[in-house]
């Protein structure tokens, strides 16, 4: 889709150790996509407090972090994140409830899906591993 | 990616009935990706007998099937389809032995991964389902 995409999923999830990893995206009709990239965006918001330095660590421009969290929010027509003023740093911007309720769905669905699918991995692997 | 991959994957699998779905990826260290696009031609060629007849049931072109082909056969450092001669047909190509254990091992992860994933996906399927 867009250049940086692949990257941003190393520097945000490094490989699981293994030559043959699991990825998952969730579709949500009829055109909105949840992967890891977006995920890994909202994840470095709630731990920055802020889409600018989010998208700073993940090398990404603050208006294609802000496109990304805009698609989440038209996707299920809620937004992922809100702007909160005052405090000591002069406000910033946090995840709502449905911006933590996805971070926290994908996370156990990969989770799950990768335990699920570690033996098949592994079988694959091993036919990359013995070719000839 | 390309422009052809959602329509492949509709017409390859067609949605689970839900607005919210899961997609699965493999991914092979350095670049190489196992999809739902290249798995739905594999079971096409199995089908068919044939890559063009496989191409053409999913609207793409014989290149690009090719092309699909050679990627697997690149990253797995084996061929995933072989050319066989004979018959009442004058031949074809069939699915090597790796070929049918990447249909086979992908298709139980994406199985177990679903039913992993049932109770997350219904989860957000409300979050989205409630947005006032």
């Amino acid at each position: 889709m867009r250049p940086s995409t692949r990257s941003e999923r190393r520097g945000a999830r490094p490989s699981d150790g293994g030559v043959v990893s699991l990825m998952l995206r969730i579709d949500v009709q009829p055109d909105g996509r949840v992967g890891p990239g977006k995920i890994a965006l909202l994840e470095r918001i709630a731990e920055h407090g802020s889409i600018s330095a989010a998208a700073r660590t993940m090398h990404m421009s603050y208006r294609h972090a802000w496109e990304l969290v805009d698609e989440l929010a038209r996707c299920f027509g809620r937004p992922v994140v809100i702007a909160h003023m005052g405090g000591a740093g002069g406000g910033g911007t946090r995840l709502t409830p449905l911006g933590r309720d996805l971070v926290t769905e994908y996370r156990a669905i990969e989770r799950k899906a990768r335990h699920a699918a570690r033996q098949h991995l592994m079988r694959l692997q091993s036919s990359r591993a013995t070719r000839s």
